[in-house]
């Protein structure tokens, strides 16, 4: 049995509360557990030099955490000067993930920021910044329809994102900071609505692990996304104007 | 009249809530009418080399703002590479201030560091974070001395800090940022609850002022610590273990 | 008595001579006491972008000190990679005063830069750049109407800015380091020739202190600040072309 | 047909060169088609602080790209002041990798550094230097077994990594640069001798992809991971002193 | 005698291999004992701003060190975050070097970077640099001439530089890094093919020198750099396309 | 005849001033015509860990240029974030002529630190600059002798600086800035009391030169620096305590 409780292939009590930025042209507040990211979507109709001219627009992200965010305090990376190479790999992830599920020339040639900020951690931040995401960016595009702005939508599907792996060598779903720590394996997927694969990452971090053990993990994923897929529908039908 | 209705002398509702986050020693998420401040204060028993062995403690603040805290979206300056002059002369405001009502003696050798995170501006950003600053400060070293950690009570008496400005040639109490980006003086006032001044600063924004005008400022900023006091007070009280 | 001597309300000997770079629009070196600033006015016809075409221009101010300018030697901020956040908030505060007093519709699209660098510090670096700018800048201002580049004068007024403190319970004028470092509060005041304030910061540095003391830290500024605006006037008729 | 008539499961003609450095515990050159990257392993018997008395080792890596590796100058990192995120996430990789298939313990407490550079890239320089960098890392502590330095040999298995993606639909193994950059899907696999999976990263680029096309790419890397220890092995044993 | 056997004024075996990248539009690997310098020669039809409209080109150098290039690892630049100043005189040195002998107006509007990275060290990495350089620059130019691009050789002469130093009292060419680090005076001399000088540097290392040691020194490189104009010849005229 | 009147082998006017700043242990003012360089020497008992118990002591050199010494105002290095190549080339030359005639082990435990600033700069900065820190090492030095902290006299010998250049064809010594930036070569040569080399930098600006034409600066040189170690021994000689 796990720590918390849960099943193997249960998802911490997930919430999304959208409209928490009264400046952002969409935003939510998501929590898996005890992690709570704050996303917002900020829509720049001026695009970067490289970009212009093209037709089309773009979508990207930054990850960030407020120092107090984890059980001991970090350095905030304003004071260092630098984000860590692990703050890159994240926001790079997410720029791609959602990315994949847009279409960049119905967009046109403006440009949507999304900001994930980690205000308390507790594993799967990474994961919950993707999935919050997907509902600030749909919510601001949304605005953008309604204001006439936009003609058609650009989002071509949901996507989502989990975190799995395995723990006293049994898989399971959607790993807290503790279970994430002991973990054998730890792994990220990133799926679209129609089930699609858009990021995979698996990392031994104690040792190997078996193609059999990684094909449960990948069943675990799809299980958590589809929960994930239904609450975003929800979050995003209960915006308000 | 204010846009917003207020009286010269009155404050915009302000809300502190405590316990907003679950590994801080002391933590609270302070409202000045949109202005959101997340403020955490972290003990850390490991002080700066440069202070061992003087048998006292520091006490120490950290500012920074969401990107999209504002109307539009700002730059990360995790993602510049360096905090801003005007981030740097608050955080540097926030730690004198806070210093100015601690014992470091009584303290010992241990660092007490506050994050002072903005989620949303609306003017007043520094003031608010220095009254949320003060509620989290004191409920961690109340905690502290819960533990059997600190003997006897660092803190020798409340701070607060609240704006003041002359809008259309009327002095007025805690600017929003309507008001503050049209003012023709700005003033921060960080008071004691003895009603000694703590830090003064006051800036002609687009003309001189008189000592007269001066003078109505700084009483406006005497009836708005007052309440911020009180409010402070309250806060703390229903601070739960 | 103060350890030099001074009454509480007299300025250390003040000294302005202009000229003394041959490259400069303007330039003067001013020395409070011990302390010496050499301060260059540089006219810029090129403006930054963001203020192209709205045909005004601009005034800021940059400072430095030279590493061995202080007591024991401090590090080069060159070779550190970085201003301080001292430096930062100096010379913003010095940008802030000189454009106070200029019209700068007036100064058409260019900019003026005033170098504050410190030869030598012994208290009120801040002070005496602010007072030595004004110089300056007036300097490189009249050689711009003697060339015809200017119509008419974009100067306002003077400005001038002296500190005051509480020493031993006393208020007294222009500290100089010893004094500092030991003051009860601190403050520093920037003053008008028409004598309205454009900026006041007031700090306490070992306790708070009372609204009757910072009245009279007040007054002394008055006082010390009308010798100072005589002393830039008598400076600006002797400079020579 | 694949535009270098390979077939879907073919790696490029892959070499290593052992013995390319004078000064290094161990080194290679490794060749996967036009990619060539030079791999040193060097030993430092000065682990960092964070390490010391824990009774074992480290490994690390870091990867760099001469400027003209490319079909067009890239910018020096060096130059530019810091390394990119995409640099720092490739460095993260290899030396995770490599510290799978090592018992920290049995190193000592002593560091492996595993420079990687690549001195001509076409496509897969991530899997390439993985791949390399166990050779020298391998060549470097059987040197130090033969110094008598080591007891017993820290190397649980061997590692290898290879690049596969889906080109006009079809899955293939091991990318150049043409495919890579017109690939629907990438992926990157590193997998130990014993059939392990240490990590997998897997991204759609211009779509999401299936399951079924997963599991072919991760097929195709069994596949090539095989040959690839086995070019590993006759490296290591054509190592001479 | 030399511990190298080598006589006063007796290079290290030299050998210049071109056409060693795949891309760069002229490139070789060139070695002065176990010195060994890749050198690319990057085109580069867009020249930097401050160029632009002048109706001529540009010359540039980078040079960079493997971190294993060295006897000891060395820490990568591009980590630490910042070129050395000992990099940044280097690269200043070859681009002065190279200039010389280009006629930048028979460039056109173009750029050439020589990019010289140190593969391993042993001594003279800058003279071989710069020795290197010159054949993958001509290589790239002639290659532009064959394309058509450029109607005339803007090549006005040949460059090549050499080291020499005072060892055990003796005034010797070509040092190796052991004789370097021993050496009482070290030098570097840059001369074109008709016997001018380009640059001179000279450092007294222990001890100054004399004027009469000094000439010996500069009559030793032009042995060396007569030798070297003979091996960059025969290795520009093999070089196939 | 040269622009200036002066005949070839002619020095501008050089003056050295001393004691120039009441804090630092030797200091001096020096100027070469309107080039003034401002030098401080500043004696540091704790030398960098590095050095420790090695029995032997350091001297080294920080060079700056105040923003509007030049015609036209420069960036500041501070707020650039970093010194430029040029900066660290002569800082790095500066200290390794001071150390060519520094007895290190006489020196003992400590560190000797060169700060030479330009104040105003009209060509020959570097050599002004190692002049002048000679004088103000020497009183440095002499001061510590003076007050029993050093037993011997650390410095071996004099040593000064000073270009040379060939301008329309003629060898002239102490170049200006309009000289300079017209002149097909430039040198700067620095010299000991003995007529020793410690330095010799000659570089062809614009054309190769002969050695004959070398050979003509050097011999310039050595008439400009008989010249200033006179001068260097009247300043020192007058510099009271």
């Amino acid at each position: 049995m796990r720590h918390s409780q849960r099943t193997d292939d249960q998802l911490r009590p997930v919430t999304i509360e959208t409209g928490v930025n009264r400046y952002a042209e969409g935003s939510c507040l998501i929590t898996f557990g005890h992690t709570k990211v704050l996303v917002t979507a900020s829509v720049d109709e001026s695009i970067p030099g490289w970009m212009r001219g093209k037709g089309q627009g773009w979508v990207t992200a930054e990850y960030g955490m407020l120092p107090r965010a984890t059980h001991t305090r970090g350095r905030r990376e304003a004071a260092a000067g630098k984000q860590s190479g692990r703050t890159q790999e994240i926001q790079r992830l997410i720029g791609r993930s959602l990315r994949a599920v847009v279409d960049l020339k119905a967009l046109g040639e403006r440009q949507v920021v999304l900001d994930c900020d980690v205000i308390q951690a507790d594993g799967g931040t990474r994961t919950a910044s993707i999935t919050g995401a997907w509902v600030a960016m749909a919510s601001a595009l949304n605005y953008l329809r309604d204001e006439g702005v936009l003609k058609s939508d650009p989002i071509l599907d949901q996507v989502a994102a989990v975190s799995c792996g395995i723990c006293n060598g049994v898989p399971v779903l959607d790993l807290d900071y503790e279970e994430d720590s002991e973990a054998e394996a730890d792994s990220n997927f990133v799926l679209t609505g129609a089930g699609q694969i858009v990021e995979v990452q698996a990392t031994g971090e104690k040792r190997g692990f078996s193609r059999a053990e990684f094909d449960r993990l990948f069943s675990l994923a799809e299980i958590g996304c589809t929960e994930l897929f239904a609450l975003q529908k929800a979050a995003l039908a209960a915006v308000k104007r």
